[in-house]
């Protein structure tokens, strides 16, 4: 691995890696935060509606119960249409998340998503987010659907909460 | 694929493929039962217990909610020692069961798995099971650990239940 810890060039963009051997996506973004404010945004419905998706999508938590066995659901609504969200939490740990994902729309597609938050010191961390599919099929149309700009606009948001203090 | 649904001969032995390019086991098995038969086996805590696992193997549910984004824990107990597995179902539909799985004992190691059923006409069906993890190396440590015997003895308990009319 050629990822240092200690970076000195922080990782505002999110890096978004399509594994050559295992139908896996993983991204990479560092914040100015610690672990344990990443793990909040992403474990608090109130926090995490406000920041995940893109620009202009307005999210509506339907279920939210982030413990090993809970689950989740949302709504994602963007001009007058609505996209429908949801899985299981398998494991909700302080460093780790693992729960699975899938769009309504497309319920045999499902993701099974490892999140997890990498102190890099001095009030920073690193996001690393990993998502499995069973195929490379499934794993490339994701990636060609556009993904990067929700995922961008999406952390720059979850940024914005913790820099001014909400979360 | 060279599968026909109409095969003459059964699969009564499990079989057990390893997909080449994907982290994927693919479990095959068929039985003189319904899809509705098999379903209930797998979704009742009652007669999944009495099956699962090895001879010899005492299964005890600890949790069980087989519906959508609920979740299940059991322990396995054989010569005085436990082993418990936990998952989170993200789909539980007459014909598709989509869970996590974990063995208490590696928690880091999570699989997602997919089970539906295939009629096959005439009182017979297929079972067909497929376990997704993140890497070939966690994929063939699984393949060596011995986990044949398992799966087709608790197999054969399943058609054991199934022809005394128990499920």
């Amino acid at each position: 691995m050629s990822t240092s810890s200690s970076a000195t060039t922080a990782i505002e963009t999110t890096r978004i890696e399509a594994d050559p051997n295992v139908p896996l996506i993983r991204l990479t973004r560092d914040f100015v935060a610690t672990p344990e404010q990443l793990f909040r945004a992403h474990t608090d419905p109130d926090l995490f509606a406000r920041w995940v998706g893109p620009d202009g999508m307005v999210t509506t938590i339907e279920h939210w119960e982030a413990s090993n066995g809970g689950s989740w659901r949302y709504v994602a609504r963007r001009d007058g249409l609505d996209f429908r969200f949801r899985g299981c939490f398998h494991d909700v740990r302080p460093n780790r998340i693992v729960q699975t994902f899938s769009f309504e729309g497309e319920p045999d597609h499902v993701a099974l998503e490892t999140i997890w938050f990498e102190d890099l010191g001095a009030g920073r961390a690193r996001l690393h987010a990993q998502s499995l599919v069973d195929s490379f099929d499934g794993r490339d149309a994701w990636l060609r659907s556009g993904m990067e700009t929700g995922i961008n606009e999406g952390y720059a948001k979850l940024a914005a909460l913790v820099s001014s203090g909400t979360v």
